[in-house]
C-alpha cells in the first residue's frame, strides 16, 4: 500500500511537471486561426498518461527525467493529434466534456491544426542529437502509422459483422497500446539504455497497453457512474463489437446470442436503458465479463514478467509493477 | 535554343526515372481502405516538379541521383498528402482531370489516407545516415509547417477583404515556393553540398517558386484555353484575390475597382463569362497584366542573380537557368 502511494505521488509529480512544461512550450504564433485550436485541445487536460511513461521510463534508465520532456511532449502532442482527427471521424461534440475542435470551430480547421501538431511532434525531437533524434523519429513513424492503420481498422469494424477476436486485439494494439509502449522506448532511448532493454520496455508498455484498453471496454459497460466519468453503457449504445460483446457472442445462448445482434444492429427497438441492461445481462451470463477479466489479467502478468530480465534494479521494477497495478484497479 | 532543348530532355529523363522508381514503391499494404487511396493520388500524374528539381539539383552538386530518389519521393509523398487534404478543405470535386480521394472514397478516408501519407514522407528519410536524416528531417519539417500556415492564410483571406500585397506574396511564398526551395535544398543535403550552397539553392528555388505561383494566376487569367488545361478564369469565377486582382484593385479607375470588388463579392450578379470578360478587361486597362508578368520577370531574375555566387561550374548553372526560363514560358 505504501509502494503504491509512493508510486502514486511519484506519478503526480512526473505529471506536473510535464504539464508545467507543456504550458511553458505552447505558444499561439501566427497564423492565430491555425495556432488557437492547438492551444485549446492541449489545454484540455486529460491524464497525460503517455508523458508521464515517458519521464518515469528515463527516469527507470537513469537519466533525468528532464532530458525526456521535449520528446514526452512529442507523444503528448500526437496523441491530441489523433484526438482532433479522430474527432471529426466519429463526429464527435465533445472531448473530455468541452466542445471538439471541429464543433468549436470547422471542419477545414480540424483537419489543417491536426497536420500542424503532427509535423511540430517531429519538431520537438530535433533537441535530441542526430543519433537519438534519428531512433526517436524512426520509432515514431512506425508508431504513429500503426495508430493511423488502427484507426482505419476501428472504421472498417463498424460495418462489418464477422469480426474476430483477433482482429479486434489487432486494432486495439494498433489504436492504443503502441503508442504506449513507443512512450516508455522514447524515454528508454533519451536515456541511451541499452537496445535490448528499450525493446522490453516497448513490450512491457504494449502489453500494459493492451491490458489498459481491454479494461476501458470493461469499465465503460461495468464501471461505477459515480466515478467512470463517461456515460456507462457508451459502447452498447454505440453497438461497438468490443472484447466483451465478442466474447458474449462466443458464449452465449443461441438465443441471447441472435437478440444481442440484433440490438447491436439496432434491428430490436429498445430504449437505451433497457439495452444497455440487456446487452450488460448477456455479458454477465454469458461469462463475457469474467473472461474480460481473465484476459486483462493475463496481459498484465505477460508485462510484468517481461520485467524479470530488465537489467534494472528491483526496486524498480516493482515501481513499474506498482503502476501497472495502479492502471488495472483504476475505476475512471 | 539546343541549351535548353538538351536541358529539357534532361528534365524529362528525371522525371522518368522518378515515375519508374515511384512505381516501385508503392505497394497497396493492409488495411487496404487505408492505403489504395494512397496509391491511387500518387499515380494520378502530374508535373512530378518538386521531385524532378531535388535529382536535378543533388546533379548539380555532383551526386548520382539515385542518392536523392527517396528524398524526391518524401516531397512527392508530401505534396499529395496537401493536395488531398486541400481537396477536401476546397470541396473539390476533381484533381488532374480524376475523382479526389475524399469523393471517390469519404471524407474520413481522405483525412486518415493523408496523415498516413505525411508520416510515410518522413520515414523516406530514413535510408540516409544520421546527419543527413537530421538534416532532412529539420528542412521538412520547418517547411511542412509552413505549408500548413500558407493554407491557413489562403483559407482566412477568403473571407477578408483586405488582403494586401504583402500578405498575398507571404501566403504563396509558403503555400507553394517554400516546397520548391526545400526540394531543391534536399537535393543538395543529399550530395552533401557546403551549407551555404544548401542554403542558395533553397534560395533559389523559393523565388522562382513565388514566380511560379504568380505566372499560375496570370495563366489562369490569360492563358490559352488550348493549351491551358483548367478552365480559363477560373480564379476570377471562385473569387481569388490573387496577384492580378490586387493590381488591379490598386490601378484601375474608381469606377472599375468599385465593380470588381462588388463583382468579387457576388454582388452583381453576372453569367460567368461576362464576369471573366470584365475582370480580364479590369486586368489589363489597369495595367495588372503588365505588372504582374514584372513581378514575375524580377522574381526570376533575382533567383538567377543567386546563380552567380554558387560554387558550381557556369554549365550547371546554365541548366538551373534554362529550367527556370522554361518554367516562366511554359503555357500549361
Amino acid at each position: 500500500m505504501l509502494q503504491t502511494k509512493f508510486n502514486m505521488l511519484t506519478i503526480d509529480a512526473y505529471r506536473l511537471h510535464f504539464v508545467t512544461y507543456l504550458q511553458e512550450k505552447i505558444t499561439t504564433k501566427e497564423p492565430k486561426s491555425l495556432y488557437e485550436p492547438i492551444t485549446y485541445i492541449l489545454q484540455l487536460g486529460g491524464k497525460r498518461l503517455r508523458p508521464v511513461l515517458t519521464l518515469l521510463t528515463a527516469e527507470i534508465f537513469d537519466a533525468d527525467y528532464k532530458k525526456a520532456l521535449n520528446a514526452a511532449l512529442a507523444i503528448e502532442v500526437f496523441h491530441n493529434f489523433s484526438l482532433v482527427h479522430d474527432d471529426i471521424m466519429d463526429a464527435a461534440p465533445l472531448r473530455r466534456g468541452k466542445t471538439t475542435v471541429h464543433e468549436k470551430w470547422n471542419l477545414n480547421t480540424g483537419i489543417l491544426s491536426g497536420d500542424a501538431m503532427l509535423i511540430s511532434a517531429y519538431q520537438l525531437f530535433e533537441s535530441y542529437d542526430a543519433n537519438v533524434f534519428r531512433d526517436l523519429a524512426k520509432l515514431f513513424s512506425k508508431t504513429a502509422l500503426e495508430v493511423c492503420e488502427g484507426q482505419q481498422y476501428d472504421v472498417d469494424f463498424e460495418t462489418r459483422d464477422d469480426v474476430t477476436e483477433t482482429e479486434y486485439l489487432k486494432m486495439i494494439e494498433y489504436k492504443t497500446a503502441v503508442l504506449v509502449g513507443a512512450a516508455m522506448q522514447m524515454g528508454a532511448i533519451v536515456a541511451g539504455a541499452k537496445q535490448e532493454d528499450a525493446l522490453k520496455i516497448y513490450e512491457f508498455g504494449r502489453l500494459l497497453g493492451i491490458a489498459f484498453q481491454l479494461q476501458d471496454d470493461y469499465l465503460d459497460a461495468f464501471g461505477d457512474p459515480k466515478t467512470f466519468g463517461k456515460q456507462v453503457g457508451g459502447d452498447i449504445i454505440e453497438n461497438k463489437k468490443t472484447f466483451l460483446y465478442l466474447k458474449a457472442l462466443e458464449n452465449a445462448s443461441n438465443e441471447d446470442k441472435v437478440k444481442l445482434i440484433d440490438l447491436f444492429q439496432n434491428k430490436t427497438p429498445l430504449n437505451q436503458d433497457d439495452k444497455i441492461a440487456f446487452a450488460k445481462q448477456v455479458f454477465v451470463s454469458s461469462g463475457a465479463d469474467k473472461l474480460t477479466q481473465i484476459a486483462i489479467s493475463n496481459y498484465t502478468q505477460k508485462a510484468f514478467a517481461i520485467l524479470n530480465s530488465l537489467t534494472v534494479s528491483e526496486n524498480k521494477k516493482q515501481i513499474l509493477i506498482d503502476f501497472g497495478k495502479s492502471l488495472m484497479e483504476r475505476t475512471v
